[in-house]
C-alpha cells in the first residue's frame, strides 16, 4: 500500500486517467488558470461532496465516491438541458488513504467524465482530516445536428411554468432514500437484498440525453434535478418566480419501485410518502404545456406525468395537503 | 449571537451583500446552474481555502478570511493578465459560528468582489467540522478601450520564455512568510510590531491592473503568481514547457522590506533566502524580452528585474546554487 506523499504523486494518477486538453479547452492543467474556448452561453454549477455529510466511507467504495462526486454535478447540467464540457476538481485528502484508494476513486471518476466528454481542467489539492471533493462543472446548450438551428436546444430554467401545465418526472422517486436508509443501518446484506435502491444511492444515473431531448421543445417550461426530494424541491420549482403557484401531485403505487413499497411497508410508512420525501434521486422534474405533453412523451421514453400546476399556492399529494411541517393527515 | 439554522439564513446574508446578476451572467443564483454570457475565451481557476491548512481562526478575523479566500483566487486571474468576471462559492460550515461571524466574513468578501466587478453566481453550503471555503473564479482577456484591437490583451501563459529573457516581479518577497511565521507564534503583538508582514499574510494584494497592463505587451512572455514562494514556483515557471531552463536570480537587500531583514537577522537566517523561500506573497513573476524590458518597466510602475533565464538548467541565487534540498552553501 503505497502512501501518496506529494502533489506530484497525485498529479501522476490524474494524468494517467484524465486527458489534458480537448476542443473545449485550449490550456489544460498546470498553469495559474485553464483557458476555455467559449461561444455564447455556458451554464456552471458547483457542489461539495463531503465524507459523513454526503457519503460514508464504510459503505461507499472509492469507485462509488469518484463516480457520485462527479455524477451529482453532471446532473445539474442535465437539469439545464445542457451538454457537459468540463470540470475543475478540489480534493481534501486525509492522510490515511493510500495510492490504491485514490487510483480507484479517480479511475471511476475519469470513466464517467470520458463517457460524457468532460475534460478535467485543474483544481487544487490539500490535506484535511476527512475526505472531501469539490467539483465545478460547466456545459453548453445542446445542439442536435439533425435539427435546424431554429429548433436547437435552449437552457431549461425555472420560473416559466404556469397553472395548467403538466408536471412530469424522468426517473424513480424514493429509491435512493430507501437505499440510503438501508445502508445507514450498516446492514451488509442491504445491497444484496435491495440492489436497485442501494445502487440508486451509490450510483445515481445522469440523464444528459433526456435533458438534451427536452431542451429542444419550446413547450417544456422548466427542468430541475431532484437532489433533496420532491417534497423539498417541488416548492423550489414552482416558487422560484415572483408569483407563487401550487401543485396537485398524484403518485400511485404503480409508479413506485417494489423495493420502495416493501421497505415502506416494513417500516409502517405510506409508500407514496416515502417516494415524495425522496432525496438524492437525481430524477428530473419538469413542466410542459398540457396540450403538448403527450407529443413530447411519445418522443422521449420514460417521461411520467405526476400532476398539474395550480393557481392555489398549496401542494396536494394524492389529495392530502403537504406543508413544510409534513403531511396533514387530517386534511382529507 | 444568532445561530444560522438553515440554508435560507445563509442565502439572506449572501443576497444582502452580493448582487444577483450583471452583464456577464444572464442567470444568477437559485437554479440548477448559473448561465454565463461568454464570447471567445475564459480563464478559470479553483482554490480551496481551509481552516488549519491555509488559515487559522485564532489570528484571522472573519473579515480576513472572507477577503483572502477570494483574493488568492482573483490573483490567479491577475497572473493570466485577465479581467475577473465572477465566482462560485462552496462553504463548509462548522456549527459553532454564528450570524455575526458569517456576516463579517461575507461582507468583506463582497467588498472585494464588488471592487473588482465579480458576480457571485452560486455554489453550495454544507456542514462540516472546520471552516472551509471553495472558490471557482473565471475571467476574460483584458481589453483596454484606449488600445486598438490589434494590441488588446492576451492571456499570459507559461512556457513561452527563453534564455536571455529578463525575469521580473511585481510585489514583495518574503513578507507574507515573515508575517505567517510571526503570527504562528501566537504573538499578539506581532501585528503591531510588524504591520506590513502580518498584513501581507492576512490581506495579500490582488494585482489585476498590473496583470492587465502586462498582457498588452507581446514582449511579456509569461506571468504567474507566487503562492508557494519563488524557490518552489520559479522551477514551475521556467520548467513547465518541454525544454528545461535555469535562472540566475539576484536579490539584494535593497529589494527586501525592512521587516523581512529584521526578522531574518533575529532568527539567524540570510534575509535574501527568507525572501527567496517566500510563500503566499502573491507577487507576480514574469518574463520579458531583454531588449523590451526597460520600455515596459518605464510604463508599468513597480516592476523589479530580479534575474535572467539561462540555458543551463540550474537555479542560482546571488551566485549560490539552489536545489530542491535547499541552498548549497558550499557552491560559491
Amino acid at each position: 500500500m503505497k502512501k501518496l506523499n506529494s502533489e506530484q504523486d497525485f498529479l501522476a494518477i490524474i494524468d494517467k486517467y484524465f486527458p489534458a486538453v480537448n476542443g473545449h479547452v485550449t490550456l489544460g492543467r498546470g498553469d495559474d488558470c485553464s483557458i476555455l474556448q467559449t461561444n455564447g452561453q455556458l451554464c456552471m454549477s458547483k457542489d461539495l461532496f463531503l465524507e459523513d455529510v454526503h457519503f460514508r466511507r464504510s459503505y461507499f467504495s472509492p469507485a462509488d465516491i469518484g463516480y457520485k462526486a462527479l455524477a451529482v454535478n453532471i446532473s445539474d447540467i442535465a437539469a439545464m438541458g445542457g451538454v457537459p464540457e468540463g470540470f475543475a476538481l478540489g480534493l481534501i485528502i486525509p492522510p490515511e488513504l493510500d495510492e490504491n484508494y485514490w487510483d480507484a476513486l479517480l479511475k471511476e471518476m475519469a470513466t464517467l467524465a470520458n463517457t460524457h466528454g468532460l475534460i478535467l481542467v485543474g483544481g487544487d489539492l490539500c490535506k484535511g482530516s476527512s475526505l472531501g471533493i469539490s467539483v465545478t462543472v460547466w456545459g453548453s446548450p445542446y445542439q442536435d445536428r439533425k435539427l435546424s438551428s431554429k429548433s436547437k436546444g435552449k437552457f431549461l430554467t425555472r420560473g416559466n411554468a404556469e397553472p395548467g401545465d403538466i408536471l412530469f418526472i424522468h426517473g424513480s422517486l424514493g429509491l435512493a432514500r430507501t437505499g440510503m436508509q438501508l445502508l445507514e443501518r450498516n446492514d451488509v446484506t442491504a445491497a444484496g437484498k435491495s440492489p436497485a435502491s442501494t445502487q440508486a444511492h451509490l450510483r445515481p444515473n445522469v440523464k444528459i440525453k433526456i435533458g438534451n431531448a427536452l431542451s429542444t421543445y419550446s413547450a417544456v417550461k422548466g427542468l430541475m434535478d431532484l437532489s433533496d426530494g420532491l417534497a423539498r424541491d417541488l416548492p423550489r420549482f414552482i416558487d422560484c418566480c415572483e408569483t407563487s403557484f401550487g401543485a396537485e401531485i398524484s403518485l400511485t403505487g404503480e409508479l413506485l419501485h417494489e423495493e420502495v413499497i416493501n421497505f415502506a411497508k416494513s417500516e409502517g410508512i405510506v409508500p407514496e410518502e416515502q417516494a415524495f420525501l425522496g432525496g438524492e434521486d437525481y430524477a428530473l422534474l419538469g413542466a410542459a404545456s398540457a396540450d403538448k405533453f403527450q407529443e413530447i412523451a411519445d418522443n422521449i421514453a420514460g417521461l411520467i406525468p405526476i400532476g398539474v400546476l395550480t393557481e392555489k399556492a398549496e401542494i396536494l399529494l394524492n389529495g392530502k395537503k403537504y406543508s413544510q411541517k409534513g403531511f396533514d393527515h387530517f386534511s382529507d
